[in-house]
């Protein structure tokens, strides 16, 4: 089983209270990619300038995430630039430098378009529903939005969201699609909307999984340290994705509930780990075993 | 097996987006002993005025709470009023009058004198510390305590604390107290100022537990209106000893991993029970039955 991710691969300038670095592999799309290929096999769908580096995209490559449809296009690779507040729930935008994902209209290649599996990130929902358009049928299919596009394009985004199975969105977001401020009533317009699978992510509160039958709450993993907390909603959307693309769920609403629940608590372990490090430093560094570890931790910490 | 509770008989103004109600019976020293009382004998030492009502003493004789210890001095009760925003997020106090409050001195009855269970509520550090030392030789002895003493009564409140077993305090207090803004960190801090055990409040996102073994998080339930949360951390308090007391662990040291989880989660059934009429309200409709059902929902929305 494979998994496709569609989204944004970019360089990154973060500055946190630890420290400062520029220019380090990121973007949605990478860091799906880079959670869920410790559960099963990722094609990655997007765009990067001349100038990104061989040896970025070897970490790719090393994770065996196939790029044959990252297409290379002429001009730089879009470049965002943040700082965090003192205690890191804050984050300003000092630099959105969209470069060649300005005119980025994603192409999935001809060897994709029976992809049983499909996650887009967090781009313009139009493309996201060319994406979709482009795979013929795909049977799981999930995504990610933002304020911004809520904002600004909330009839295309409606439009899109329709056909997702499920969806995933932090908890300002999710009220701000459905109106509602409490969780529940959230989750409950959002699923009229579409998704019958609601993840809403809470920061380093955890995230809760909303289904028709019911709901699962999953907490955030208590670091000693948060270094920089770039990316950690991604991975846990890989390894949300990830885990269920290896479980071989093709159709979401047959997933069963301990399926979903391990798939919730592999995201969490994945978005923690985000955390540790700058970028995707630390996914560098752990294997699957550390996935486990933790994955036991979670089990220690919560079980009563 | 019975628990002494010190701490507040108040009557409150409360203004949430749901409503307004004034004067209702209020004060964590309530809030506390009815939420023990479905667990243990429960005895309360405060102070109330002669305006209290005999309904209001009613609602506290209904669960069997002993009130030998609750003084009725000249003057009015202690009332409070606020008004919660639109999100409940924030509160606003409007009127705080102490009244025969200014001067409580609690003076802990001869035949109290010997509990094995004592619970000191949020009042002033000194008041706390004077309880302390009239019981003879507590062997279980918790409390809270608030940003207020956090910052007034600082070198008042660490001598207090060195005697107890058990501190609870929310998320913003704990980082007050310990000069640490990470949770594991903050309460590994506040360990070392005595309570091996501490339990710190996030709310709606619920508690943690830590102790040198190891720690737990319990998560916040997920109510579908949350009607008014005025008490809710005190009724976690009493959810979490009164169910220690009811099982007899008199040495807190002692307490077994799954004994303290379960007194966590009965904390946090009370407290959200608590949140969902204004006041005592849904305190006073409620049966252990009741309990019993919300903690297995917590089971069920945690398990993996």
């Amino acid at each position: 089983m494979s998994l496709l991710v569609v989204g944004s691969v970019a360089y990154d300038g973060i500055t946190t209270p630890h420290g400062k670095c520029d220019r380090v592999l990121g973007g949605a799309g990478t860091y799906v990619s880079l959670s869920a290929s410790f559960f099963t096999e990722v094609s990655l769908v997007g765009v990067v300038g001349e100038d990104f580096a061989p040896e970025d995209e070897a970490v790719l490559q090393e994770h065996n995430i196939d790029l044959r449809g990252l297409e290379r296009a002429p001009g730089k690779t879009f470049y965002w630039a943040g700082e965090y507040s003192q205690n890191m729930n804050e984050r300003t935008t000092h630099v959105t430098d969209l470069n060649v994902f300005e005119h980025f209209d994603p192409k999935v290649p001809e060897f994709y378009r029976d992809a049983p599996y499909l996650f887009l990130a967090n781009i313009h929902p139009t493309l996201q529903r060319n994406v979709y358009r482009q795979i013929s049928g795909p049977r799981f299919v999930g995504g990610d939005t933002m304020n911004f596009w809520i904002e600004g394009t909330l009839s295309e985004l409606r439009e899109t969201i329709k056909d997702w199975d499920f969806i995933l969105i932090n908890d300002g977001e999710a009220r701000q699609l459905s109106g509602e401020y409490n969780l529940r009533r959230a989750a409950k317009a959002i699923q009229q909307m579409g998704p019958t699978t609601v993840v809403i992510k809470r920061g380093e509160f955890g995230a809760v999984l909303f289904r028709p039958e019911g709901y699962f709450v999953a907490p955030g993993f208590l670091l000693e340290s948060v270094f920089d907390p770039t990316g950690a909603g991604d991975c846990f959307a890989g390894g949300f994705m990830g885990y269920l693309t290896e479980q071989g769920v093709t159709d979401l609403g047959q997933a069963t509930p301990p399926q979903l629940r391990k798939a919730m608590i592999y995201g969490s372990v994945l978005g923690s780990f985000c955390c540790q490090q700058f970028g995707v430093g630390q996914l560098r560094e752990i294997d699957r075993a550390d996935i486990e570890e933790r994955f036991e931790e979670f089990r220690r910490f919560t079980e009563f």
